[in-house]
């Protein structure tokens, strides 16, 4: 073949991913407008949002020829088999929930891509079935614990979760009843790792690696590992205005100097370090602050990178608080070891790629969280992501272009029937 | 006279004002109970708190032989004439509202003292009225800005603070519509410079330099200049997980080189900046801080320190921005010129000391603003200050002592009678 007739092959496969990535591009729109806040995307675990996305989701699924069901936790599937098929299956997924004030992709792209390739002519002759599941929760907004969609389907639920609260004081268990689902159930969700025979999940980047490179499409390598914590600082608070600074045990400046020595050793330790949030009291503008909370979010390539960062940090508070006069406690919030892609899904995924994209894929680490993450304990998992302009996410301005989904499509239906 | 019969005398003369100050502490104490929020003390302006504590206060005045009344910004009065004596006046005046979760002691020991001294048998012959104000508005809690009681009766109002809101939206015109008030009235509330001959104020000290010195009562020299910003750092509010250090504009960030650098210019310039209050949006675990709002509090001796650190903070806040790809604006919230105390009424207030204290009472700064800075526009102003255990105020743990309060009260009876 010469060059041109192969480009015009490669075009002639995109075709149909180009149509089919406009689709999914439409319906994460339309997802869009199923909001707790008008205006703005705000779609949490079991709330009626959840139900109208898991509804309408359920509905493409369906027009798509796939089975449909809705499992214990509240996650939907649509699947070329039914539920109770004693066939292997590979699983695509991601999450329907948002972070506040949200984008429309982050999750919502890989599962509509998902029901694209599971829903595609190529998918009926498989010597598996071809499930996506739109996760109902990843990303953790509600209860502050993320990723319990897929830990249900992984059989790792942790019955301790059924006493945390929502803002509003709503327990997980009390939300599952109201959502009509039963908390005695939940395990019902969970899969077998012997009848799972892979995972594979689309994913816009959410940083800028291939924006940069201009490339629409990436492997996964792995996924970060992760912890968080919540500090909290007392001081003492006293009138702003009597209190000479010899006196004065402020919370603030102590949190001040903690959060730019998260800045520091983060940039020294090449890990990716976060303080997101931060909240003094009294909070008035005549008091020196008595008590600051903040968060630490700490994303490593590797377990023992994360490790030596926060003994670090900890040592660096514990030497603030001693001179300051404060006392610091850290709590664990969250902790999550490094997840590595398999090699086999790797390179299927690679060569998905190859079929629809001129450039080779970079091979990305990725330093957010996935539902991938979470069925890894039960099945092998691969990646793709795609081109996020700037890579902005966890804002409105979250974009991937109709094309850059309708690639990702292609590369993940070729994938999968390289698998078969 | 022997040193003892000095002593002796000095004790005698002390006697009435212990007793003075036993019954003016315990009614520090049944004002505390006048709150919004029971468990701590929260009495905002022209609230129901308000109003309850001016109905008892004015009892208190009654039983005191002073005639009473309410004025037009809902400061309660009560003299030794009636509302329209054309007499001269001498005022003594403090506040009745706090601060969130406040102590029992800060205006409203003052006040009290007042009714004290206004209604003791002593002023029953002098050349002018002595009227004592319970000030409804001076810490600023309900509607930002403070001394709202005082500037009324300065003649200082200014039209533009009636569409304050407070934190449930209700206009200060409303609130006074809802108190009973006429805000067309205001102006009536205000005195004329030629009708009144001084005002004295005795307060707890918001500082620790009398405990220190254990001393029970000082003169203040003058009260501070202040100055008062809220800065907004706007910066990009994007995954924590995907953008690299080189691509973020972290609010937070910003604003913590800012915090660090209130304390360190303050100390170096001998000034006192608090930072306290921070709000950082959007407050998620898991996306880099893409607003930033704190408050900056700054108090000097001198109007030109205050000014000289500012525009010393101003261009550190530009080259922070600059360097982090920031937006940072500084919106003035309070400005108040240094206030100094009348050379006659700090000689009336130092005999009042001397003659119930044996120690010479140190000349105090006030870090902390008063009503007195509000009333310096009509007239000459002397302030006492009261002992405070390690300075604490703003906080539940304020305290003066009876005895302390009793010699505070003797002390200004004292300077009082010097005057006439």
């Amino acid at each position: 073949m010469t060059t041109s007739q192969q480009q015009g092959e490669r075009r002639n496969r995109r075709e149909p991913g180009e149509r089919r990535g406009r689709r999914a591009w439409d319906r994460c729109a339309r997802l869009a407008g199923l909001t707790a806040v008008p205006g703005q995307i705000d779609r949490f675990y079991l709330t009626p949002e959840h139900r109208a996305a898991n509804d309408l989701t359920a509905r493409w699924m369906k027009e798509s020829g796939l089975h449909t069901w809705l499992d214990e936790a509240g996650n939907v599937h649509g699947s070329t088999g039914q539920r109770d098929s004693r066939r292997p299956r590979l699983l695509i997924g991601s999450h329907l929930d948002t972070v506040p004030d949200a984008g429309r992709f982050d999750g919502i792209a890989g599962v509509m891509a998902g029901i694209e390739v599971a829903g595609g002519e190529w998918a009926a002759n498989f010597p598996f079935d071809v499930e996506v599941i739109g996760f109902g929760d990843e990303e953790g907004t509600r209860f502050g614990t993320a990723l319990l969609g897929s830990r249900a389907v992984a059989g790792t639920w942790d019955d301790r979760w059924w006493g945390l609260e929502d803002e509003n004081g709503i327990s997980l268990d009390r939300a599952f009843a109201e959502f009509g689902l039963d908390p005695e159930r939940v395990g019902d969700a969970s899969y077998a790792a012997k009848n799972v025979v892979g995972y594979l999940e689309v994913h816009i980047e959410q940083g800028p690696s291939l924006d940069r490179a201009r490339i629409p499409l990436g492997v996964v390598s792995s996924i970060a590992s992760a912890r968080r914590f919540e500090i909290e600082i007392i001081g003492e608070p006293r009138h702003s205005g009597g209190t000479p600074f010899d006196e004065r045990h402020d919370a603030l400046l102590g949190a001040a100097e903690a959060v730019l020595a998260v800045e520091r050793f983060s940039i020294e330790h090449s890990v990716i370090g976060t303080v997101g949030r931060m909240e003094v009291e009294p909070g008035a503008v005549n008091v020196i602050p008595g008590r600051a909370v903040f968060s630490v979010d700490l994303r490593a390539h590797h377990d023992h990178q994360r490790d030596d960062i926060i003994e670090q940090f900890r040592e660096l508070v514990t030497e603030v608080a001693d001179r300051r006069g404060l006392r610091a406690t850290m709590k664990q919030l969250h902790e999550a070891p490094a997840v590595y892609c398999a090699d086999r899904l790797k390179e299927a995924v690679r060569a998905g790629i190859a079929d629809v994209q001129d450039e080779t894929p970079p091979e990305l680490f990725s330093p957010a969280g996935h539902d991938a993450m979470a069925i890894d304990a039960i099945t092998e998992v691969g990646m793709i992501f795609m081109r996020n302009p700037d890579g902005i996410s966890h804002h409105p301005a979250e974009y991937v272009s109709p094309d850059d989904l309708g690639a990702g499509i292609a590369a993940l239906a070729h994938a999968v029937q390289s698998l078969a």
